[in-house]
């Protein structure tokens, strides 16, 4: 069966998450796959690089799904942008080598954490930043970022325990970027627990906000509970920014 | 009676512009008076710098109003923040001269218009931006643009016929950024007519397009003929850039 590759980038405003639940949700999988579906003629199963939560955005996130046809990829990238409704762009189709998978085969994924630091409302942004005004101390928030970079056992920052399946994850950057207006995380790194960048991100903003200790990161991972950490940073200033395959 | 001056942004998306027709209508005018009315308890009118037309935005917009009472304006500007809706952004509020007057003492605009230039789609901006995919002449455009700069009689570039009012404005300059991505259009002027930017888009766009020539501009102009430029660009990819005022 042919194996094919689609680049997507997404408003993830209005759905609950990447990944479906039954044919209850208004998830971003089903809405693809049906969408497919009805386009091919033929069921599709779609696999996502990402499982964004509920409100999170993607600025790219990798599918891949097998047909029983071989496509057109030009004509059906088309014929996809005109049926899908526009919180959703399809920025790429290509055919992929039989053995791709969107999640197994990624090598590492980058979240971008967008806070808005000042007081003046912005209406443009309004649905992907998170807004926080006042002083964060940024140097504070780097040197506790610092330490938690690595391969480590993330389990105080996941929502939900997984006692079977490893918490080791490693986080390889958090990198800073400031404006006057606007601070950005991004945070790489070869995978992420569930809430795992809401969690770091509501935990930093604890010490920007002089709450928490920057050198208390350690004891936190340390501790292994979820309870340690802070809280789960709001989804709507989280977007999937980029994923990563080999070659 | 003490004046004041206030500075907002919005996304035109969803309103019938700026100025307030009887009180049928969903216009931006109306609901700041109506809410500023509600929060003073006194009727407040107000005045705009710009009137934008139905689904255009403004990163800039200054207004005016007087009141019966001296206001304290941080406290009133975070009351206004607390009920505007999230498409109506309050950046300032402060005493006025008392003869400012926002559209009578405004010495100048810039209105943005944005155009990307790619077949993909890019959903974060999509209410911002007009896609026009394909390769545009920009040098033709720039040539074009030139040709308009200056002060001349824009009743070609008007949508109504105002016989009684002067249609000349002084367009000082039509600035050009280019990404890969995306072309804007900034328009800098001592004042607009009604529907100006957008026919001014439309035709250079049309001589990006190469659908007509960059020399024939004057020509344009010199009709005083609506019928002669090309079409009103759409909404959407406007926006009130910056407002200027003496001092």
């Amino acid at each position: 069966m042919p194996n094919y590759r689609l680049t997507l980038s997404y408003e993830g405003t209005r759905y609950r998450g990447w990944q479906k639940q039954g044919n209850t949700g208004n998830t971003l999988q089903e809405k693809l796959e049906n969408t497919l579906s009805r386009l091919l003629g033929e069921i599709v199963e779609i696999a996502g690089c990402g499982r964004t939560d509920a409100g999170v955005h993607a600025r790219r996130q990798v599918c891949s799904f097998r047909t029983n046809q071989t496509l057109d990829c030009t004509e059906t990238l088309r014929r996809l942008r005109d049926v899908l409704p526009e919180d959703i762009g399809a920025l790429s189709l290509e055919e992929a080598a039989p053995r791709f998978h969107a999640r197994l085969s990624c090598t590492g994924k980058t979240y971008c954490y967008r806070i808005r630091t000042v007081e003046t409302p912005d209406v443009f942004s309004r649905r992907f930043v998170l807004p926080c005004p006042g002083k964060l101390d940024t140097a504070a928030m780097r040197q506790a970022a610092e330490a938690l970079c690595g391969k480590r056992d993330f389990s105080a920052f996941c929502s939900l325990k997984n006692r079977k399946k490893s918490a080791v994850r490693e986080l390889r950057e958090i990198r800073f970027e400031e404006t006057p207006e606007e601070l950005r995380l991004y945070f790489t790194g070869d995978g992420f627990l569930y809430n795992m960048v809401r969690i770091l991100t509501g935990t930093l903003l604890e010490v920007g906000l002089g709450q928490r200790a920057p050198e208390s990161m350690e004891a936190i991972l340390a501790s292994l509970d979820r309870a340690k950490a802070g809280p789960t940073a709001p989804a709507l200033g989280l977007t999937l920014w980029e994923v990563y395959y080999d070659g």
